[in-house]
């Protein structure tokens, strides 16, 4: 949960950025107060701008350290007339990766492409008894929107671009689509059911990859939590390349704090090797300051650094956040 | 005409960005050679990532004077099965920016939304002879893309939407839309072509407004070259709020220069009196530098003046540019 100013300092994002875009494409101009006091506006609210440097993105993701976001001009579209899911279920990783690339491939751009690993399904079904879902599988959530006709036309496309890869296809649409969702939303609170004593907890992580690397990301997870026996439960924006991974421990046992710490590291440096991001749509706070630099290299987060230091000479604005020194 | 390192350094755009966005939505992450000769690369070949300043976008429009881009990750959409064009043809300005208005709240996008004004449609049909559009009157071109159905679909949708208010509409494909394409992308030649003595040249302006403010910009500018009595082409991408408008004058006359400096100044003023830019897609330079700091109040000015300073101390990097002292 977030508020718009949240939003936008973190540049979060959601299922519906793969059709729609980030928070980022959204802000058309913002009112932020400056270390110094002065107040400044970032842009017109005009739908294209090319007009010096653009302070708008520049304000937007980066976590309160540069300003204090104030007011913010946003572009709104208009509510789509129909909404279909497609559900496809693979046997493998690597498949479900394969068809979603041939569905992009094909010019469909979905309104959301959601995969919710085998594992993760099982927990959703057990805490969801209306979750008409048989199958035991890796499966992808396609959502298009639109109209009727172009609704009807992708959902038919895209279950027809996975029937020879997938197990099983179908499309749902009404309550059956909204319970699907409503489970989907509630990924982590039904993490939290399967533990009545409340002794454990979980850490989501964000990466990020480009999305033919999604099949190697994942067995390197699996690989990660095998050997460290942490259960492991992963989802993601599939669409976007970006996977949350969910790390249990329980709480009151030292050595699995530890394992978790390691975990976690290992994951963010198995997303930085495939060539990714630690972050997708969190952002980098304190929980990731220490890769930041790693991601970028020293040249160009000591960049980062020297803006920091031209908007924010005292270091006032949430200081300790991405790692400054 | 221009390059992709030059496209990148302006955030250029065109015809199609109302429905696929500037090139700012497409550079995934650049190389580039800062001022003291370190080569940094500005993010990740991920399609999301919340992980720092977003270098990539202000690099994205900053016209060179923060480092030299030297290579660029761009992502790209497969192109589209079909397209349409519906052309609409209005008696007024202000009916015809309704009618766009109208056609984006039905959550219709169409991959192009472009405006000619009733002198330049003339002067267009004059240069080709293919052209066959009987009507005088402003036209608009709104072209969709996508598969034969949805095409279909949305064509239909925005001539229905645009019949009310039109005096005619209809609905090409194949050639007829290629002639008509390739006479809009060639204005310019045109304009060029009715002067056989090549003793006057044309000055092209880039503001841009809130979409609703476009027929107050048209007023404005009428206005202002019938007061000044010189010949003015207005054509632009209604669909972002961006009107070009082409001043004429002879080369040979001194008056005419002046005319034109005041007219284009005139202009400029009157995009920002309504909320709007002194460019769109065409950058600051130096032929609108002094406008820069109007449009963005002194104080987000400075902002990006210590943002050049602290990216290049000594002021080499093109430098002049965006009236940075």
């Amino acid at each position: 949960m977030c508020t718009i100013g949240g939003m936008i300092a973190n540049n979060s994002s959601g299922m519906r950025c793969v059709k729609y875009g980030t928070v980022r494409n959204y802000v058309l101009d913002l009112e932020v107060v400056l270390a110094d006091g002065r107040v400044i506006h970032t842009g017109k609210k005009v739908l294209k701008s090319s007009a010096g440097y653009d302070l708008t993105r520049l304000f937007v993701g980066s976590e309160g350290t540069l300003g204090v976001i104030t007011r913010a001009g946003l572009k709104i579209v208009p509510f789509p007339k129909t909404r279909k899911l497609i559900l496809a279920f693979f046997d493998e990783a690597d498949i479900a990766s394969h068809a979603v690339i041939k569905v992009f491939s094909e010019g469909i751009t979905p309104s959301a492409c959601e995969i919710l690993y085998k594992t993760t399904l099982s927990v959703l079904k057990l805490c969801n008894s209306r979750l008409a879902i048989a199958e035991e599988a890796d499966m992808i959530l396609f959502e298009v929107d639109g109209t009727e006709i172009s609704t009807d036309e992708a959902a038919r496309q895209i279950a027809e671009i996975c029937k020879p890869l997938a197990l099983s296809t179908r499309i749902v649409s009404g309550l059956e689509m909204q319970d699907i969702w409503a489970a989907r939303r509630l990924v982590g609170a039904a993490i939290s059911q399967l533990d009545p004593h409340k002794t454990r907890v979980y850490m989501g992580e964000d990466v990020g990859v480009p999305i033919k690397e999604m099949p190697a990301l994942i067995r390197r997870v699996q690989q990660i939590a095998g050997k460290l026996d942490i259960p492991a439960m992963k989802y993601g924006h599939i669409g976007d390349g970006n996977l949350h991974v969910a790390l249990f421990i329980d709480v009151a046992d030292q050595l699995q704090w530890e394992k978790l710490r390691l975990a976690a590291d290992r994951i963010h440096r198995a997303a930085l090797d495939l060539g990714g991001t630690v972050s997708s749509e969190h952002g980098i706070g304190l929980a990731r300051a220490e890769y930041l630099m790693e991601q970028l290299g020293w040249d160009a987060f000591s960049l980062m650094h020297s803006i920091k230091r031209a908007l924010d000479p005292k270091g006032i604005l949430n200081p300790g956040k991405m790692g400054f020194p």
